[in-house]
């Protein structure tokens, strides 16, 4: 083997820690992805894989036989294998499943058994649980016949009979705990339980709130069914938050930065035919002042700043409000509230800046009219912008439409209309 | 008292946790706000304080006496004191100081020498550290004198004399082994540290990859000053990401949603005025071709959808690139490969929507030539626009300018005026 090669080879297998490893081939362009991926060694390919941006890991996984499935999931936990197998086609999934011993396999089924985004994707099935009745020194013997504890395990469960949890026991008060007193006496009970179908939002959100390092989930008839623990759900908060920035370009989250041009560029034009229908709506808009355009070229001149400035304000009253529904302080008790202050502060900023404008305008066209028109019409852009931002994202949540992905294209359209309209049709009135 | 008040009353001091009161508080508006914030019992004042946003924060600090403040911060970890502390004038701070006992101020001052956002500043000092030459039975026996371990402990750090970090010892490790074999036996060494003046981000991002749920901090000279756990992390992480879209607005991330018109206005009025000049320049670069417009009026009607094309293709390539750029995927050896699949999809894109524009410009004016010139216009903004897309980014973050702040004006503007001189200086050639 060469001398480069081979040191490219020893980093990938030795050198970097998985994680790196992953960061390294979504850094890669395609085709030397594929060639670094083929170097590393088929038992490390597994852990790497789980920290792939989801777009990757298809391809990866897309082209693996039977074996090599099997063999990398066995190195993953109940979640992430389970994360695994949903990116394969259907009868692949079979396959790989039927090539899992019976405790794994129903283990496995179990957590895909609900959606991947709920608190039953993103669970753990491995659990250590106590019963209530025994001492703290028995908990101890019975911790120590392990030969180690499930990940990020920082309390444990105590269930009845039943497998029905009634409290838990953090490590760190079983630690400075009495041996002798019982789970019963010092178990915490006030606990934050998720159910199955828990949507993974609210779970990062819990999570969130009360500062969890893991909590369990329970099925719907209150049985113990496994944990959550804080590493999937930091997955969860980071990608919710890039989601809203990534929507609001209309572009997916789980991309690879490095995807090929036709993939990018198919999905990219969606989005640009959608805004090219709105940019047509506004050209028609226009048309019905082509005679006013044609006697005052000026208005072509001056129309875009009209349309900008909307268009920005607007933007910005659109992004707190998506922010504030994300984080649950717009209310119906609340929004006329935030209308109010939206408007008061879109009319202040809409006079200083028109007064401006309108300097503009007289000094480099001397006319004072146009100066007055266009004036008038930033005012009453700003105004719009601030009331049709504050309105379209509570709107479309109401109609359950992502406020990120449709807000900005339909935000810019009316600012762009109203804008238009305003100032080219005083223009049309004052000069005829 | 009256029956609702009452109620509000109870809710807020026994009905509902720390955090679900602080999400009330930033859910209302400035005037009830201060009504409920008032009927919050002082002892549960602080607690709530901290789940506050910073501008909330600042505001009720800021009317408090020094004897309330020492109240509040005696229920906080010296991570939070130190946080609160940090939004109180430089006088208070001191005299907030000044009434703390000896051991207390100087662990706060520890954490103060740091800059809030950095290792140093997010710390606790709280620490269980353990000697390497002890059985884990003294262990055990040490653990059992204290009445409680700090928050979020999931490892005991392991310590020379001079307080040199050699190793740690997960709970779950000391709990399944013999009592009997010592703590240099069993201790991880592979320790992930961070000094004290590590960046926020970047301890945001060793604990994703290393999923952590607390890390030691250490000086510069190698010594153990504290430790970061997962929490805090996690509103870094959280932080971070709605950062970057509420700087594409031009907004602060730790905006109150509900903050009064002239706070907000003054704000958004500087965004604004910079958009005003960059307005204007795209105005003064359509003035060139004031002659053609007044004789062909359909270019005006025609001129924004350019504009608009080129602003959202060239968003799309700027959302992907901020996004890779946070996630470190892009480097001087792959972004030349990033510019050439921009330029690539720009190229079809701009090629199959030109098609598009050309037939809907053909049909409504009956002018062919329109149409091949707004078709080329568009090839050429599209192209324009990743070019700009992709290199704007990474220029800016050259500069150490946020890209996410300035990266969308400076795009747009060229788009714009790359649109319109590209549609109107074709049409002033071919029709003269």
């Amino acid at each position: 083997e060469e001398g480069a090669t081979g040191q490219v080879r020893r980093m990938l297998n030795r050198g970097l820690a998985a994680v790196d490893v992953a960061q390294l081939l979504e850094s890669t362009p395609p085709r030397e992805r594929e060639q670094l991926w083929a170097m590393i060694e088929p038992e490390l390919q597994g852990e790497v894989l789980q920290y792939l941006v989801d777009d990757i890991q298809t391809e990866f996984l897309g082209r693996m036989s039977v074996e090599q499935l099997l063999s990398i999931s066995r190195q993953l936990d109940t979640d992430d294998k389970a994360d695994l197998l949903q990116r394969l086609p259907n009868t692949m999934i079979q396959h790989v499943l039927a090539g899992m011993g019976t405790a794994e396999r129903e283990q496995v089924e179990m957590v895909l058994a609900y959606p991947e985004d709920t608190a039953g994707g993103l669970m753990d099935t491995e659990t250590v649980t106590i019963r209530p009745e025994v001492s703290l020194a028995v908990v101890q013997r019975y911790l120590r016949r392990h030969e180690r504890l499930p990940e990020s395990t920082d309390t444990l469960l105590v269930v009845t009979r039943r497998r029905e949890l009634i409290g838990h026991l953090p490590l760190t008060r079983l630690l400075v705990s009495d041996p002798d007193i019982t789970v019963r006496e010092i178990m915490e009970t006030d606990l934050v339980t998720l159910t199955a179908l828990t949507p993974e939002e609210e779970v990062a959100s819990v999570f969130e709130r009360f500062d969890l390092i893991s909590a369990p989930v329970l099925s719907i008839d209150g049985k113990l069914l496994g944990r959550i623990t804080i590493d999937d759900v930091v997955d969860v908060i980071r990608e919710g938050a890039g989601h809203t920035m990534m929507s609001m370009a209309g572009l997916e989250d789980d991309e690879d930065t490095f995807a090929p041009v036709l993939r990018t560029g198919r999905r990219r034009a969606v989005w640009l035919g959608i805004n090219l229908i709105a940019a047509t709506v506004v050209s028609l808009a226009i048309g019905f002042f082509e005679d006013t355009i044609q006697r005052i070229a000026a208005l072509a001149v001056l129309m875009p700043i009209v349309s900008s400035m909307g268009g920005i304000g607007g933007s910005q009253t659109l992004t707190v409000m998506i922010r504030g529904i994300a984080l649950g302080h717009v209310s119906r008790a609340n929004l006329r509230w935030l209308v109010v202050r939206e408007l008061l502060a879109g009319s202040l900023n809409g006079v200083i800046w028109a007064c401006v404008v309108a300097i503009i305008a007289i000094v480099r066209f001397e006319d004072l009219q146009l100066g007055a028109i266009i004036a008038l019409a930033m005012v009453i852009n700003l105004m719009t912008a601030a009331l049709v931002g504050t309105l379209i994202p509570v709107m479309l949540k109401r109609l359950s439409i992502d406020p990120a992905l449709s807000g900005g294209v339909l935000l810019t359209t009316t600012t762009d209309i109203v804008g238009f309209v305003a100032f080219l049709g005083l223009a049309t009135a004052f000069y005829t």
